[in-house]
């Protein structure tokens, strides 16, 4: 059975959906009170994918394309996406859902950069990102792993 | 006994110290590659700052001053402190060590800016940092929490 990627919709269900997994913060909260103060209509694109199983959303990334004036991590500077709250929820794991979104994302041709959580290296190499050579200025906490697609 | 925060050196001791605490990434391997390949000396000045309790460093957290141009979180921009990879080991939490070294950070009279772990925001209220206004090109996957001194 293919794993079907979808583009998700800020409303109250999925916002709801988003409470199971680990990293819910402030951008979902921002979603939620926009939602309420009709900042934003129900149904809006949100920068979220998501694969459902059933009618449960059981993993989820958010993706943004950063324009190349702001970037700092490919060379010659270009447009690339950043990749951030890629996540399965536990009992879903193992079954090729992260890798389905990382696909997924690789699709859109263009490079990617991540910020993953601590001991997911295993799981990115195998996507095959790498790291980048570590910068204080720029990089500050995070660890940043890029991807850059091999036809470029 | 009060806790005194000191600046961390660049050395094997400290590196193999950091080993002990659960943000070990990209930031400490660099650190290690620099002092291996004698870009840096051994006893370099770090970006860190930690609580030692005898001999071990059980406390520690990382600080950046970033200039005013750079400033996307205060008005007007000025010069703010990034503070990151504040972690008190296990057994040594519920003492102070990480109110202890955010104070330290405060004594320098900055506006400090941090994105915390998830569920650590219970500590981060308590020392008076709040959250921004979420702005997804800016904040993408990050949580930014800030401090500023009542004095300005």
């Amino acid at each position: 059975m293919p794993l079907e990627v979808k583009k998700l919709k800020v409303n109250y269900k999925t916002l709801e959906e988003f409470k199971r997994f680990k990293e819910y913060g402030l951008q979902e909260l921002s979603m939620l009170e926009d939602l309420e103060a009709n900042i934003i209509e129900n149904d809006s694109d949100s920068p979220f994918y998501g694969i459902y199983f059933g009618n449960k959303l059981v993993a989820r990334m958010s993706l943004y394309q950063v324009e190349a004036r702001f970037d700092r991590y490919f060379s010659p500077p270009q447009d690339y996406l950043e990749l951030w709250k890629l996540e399965v929820l536990p009992d879903y794991q193992g079954r090729g859902y992260g890798t389905a979104l990382v696909d997924f994302a690789k699709s859109f041709g263009l490079p990617i950069k991540t910020n993953p959580r601590v001991k997911s290296n295993e799981f990115w190499e195998k996507q095959g990102f790498t790291s980048v050579h570590y910068d204080m200025q720029r990089d500050l906490g995070e660890n940043p792993l890029v991807w850059e697609s091999k036809q470029s």
